[in-house]
């Protein structure tokens, strides 16, 4: 990230996919507060519960293409995307803490959600950034999806995902500055963010490190409007550090 | 990799996956050439054409997990595993040239036969390597799965099933490492081989570069027998030079 330069201004249209879950609800309240930001576009399988005045929800499923290609197509040109969507473990499947609970069907439907959702929404709406000038699309991923960060082991489902999460987005990055060098493609690391996903993990968080939704947001908005073209391709942490892949 | 330690044994029970493929074939003709080798098992969905007299095939469908448990039953202990199977594309599916041809159908099989096939070797055979000695577990991944070398762009699937891949080898090497410390878990990469799946893409390489597989396995066994359990968890090329993720 660069230290020096002024934020830039956040977004004219801003996306937040998976409008419905705890950053993801808290993204959407986020950009609809700042001035600059006309439209904003909460996509999610679910309505999301509370949605502010500026904010309009289109239904999408990530399993299914059409739903993503008919949101992107309705919306038009959007110079802020954010994939808030993501599969820590749920009623159908806990995250590992030994290989010998690997399953396939855990694998593969933590890379469907985590790793190919992500990647379908980017096929969507890459074409749709603006070429004209600044423009980010990111995705949430983990810092335990780092290889070199993993010191711990376990979650062995999440972590792969999330690591291919990471390729994705450096592999999507170079095309993107091909196209488009004003555009960035970025991944994120919320921090741990008191939401469900989480909850079951957050004890030994100190309470300083666990960030209500809404901070986590603004922080992460922090982020991205720091950012400039040559940060493209990279992963970036809460407070603007670059985590290594 | 330890450049002052005097190679280790190779094995006495070596285990080859995906023994019809290039790499594997080669793989299976060179630990059988090894003099402290006892047993070689070679297992493929497609019986072998040339099986050394030291080698017996065990038949396994790598989308089967009852069919790689059965294999690990029958075999017992074995302390080099080595897993070569992999695809980058097929009569299927090609590999990605923009992120405009990503498909669930190609990124989810991608996933499963580079991902989720080797971790399920791993499952069912960790637990039978040897607790006294040296044994080591390779599965075979490539350059183009580490994000920070990636410049180029493209492969997408194939790069994010890589990375993902990468990234189950250092968690399995963290628990690995609790349970047997003498073993090894590690990620290679062959260098560009000339096999079927890298044909299409042999072009640009230099011939000294593009290996003949009976090179190629000669390449890799030198660096599992030069690697030492502290580099457990790591990804090394065919030269022994450490790759970043």
């Amino acid at each position: 990230m660069t230290e020096m330069t002024s934020p830039a201004p956040l977004a004219r249209t801003a996306v937040i996919v998976g409008a419905s879950g705890g950053i993801g609800a808290a993204l959407v309240q986020a950009v609809s507060e700042r001035g600059e930001v006309e439209r904003v576009f909460a996509l999610s399988r679910r309505r999301p519960l509370d949605l502010p005045p500026k904010a309009s929800w289109l239904s999408i499923d990530l399993e299914r293409e059409a739903t993503i290609d008919a949101a992107a197509a309705a919306i038009g040109e959007a110079d802020l995307v954010i994939v808030a969507t993501g599969l820590l473990q749920d009623q159908r499947q806990a995250v590992e803490r030994s290989y010998r609970a690997l399953t396939t069907e855990a694998m593969a439907r933590s890379y469907l959600i985590n790793t190919i959702g992500p990647a379908l929404v980017a096929k969507a709406f890459l074409p749709r950034l603006p070429k004209d000038r600044r423009s980010v699309f990111a995705v949430l991923s983990a810092r335990v999806g780092s290889i070199s960060d993993n010191g711990l082991g376990g979650w062995h489902s999440y972590r792969a995902s999330k690591a291919a999460l990471n390729m994705m987005v450096r592999t999507l990055s170079i095309e993107v500055r091909r196209e488009r060098p004003l555009a960035l493609c970025v991944a994120l690391h919320p921090g741990t963010v008191a939401t469900p996903l989480s909850a079951p993990f957050q004890k030994g968080v100190p309470t300083e490190k666990l960030f209500p939704p809404e901070l986590a947001a603004e922080q992460l908005l922090r982020v991205v409007e720091g950012l400039s073209p040559r940060d493209s391709g990279r992963f970036f942490a809460w407070d603007g550090s670059e985590i290594a892949p």
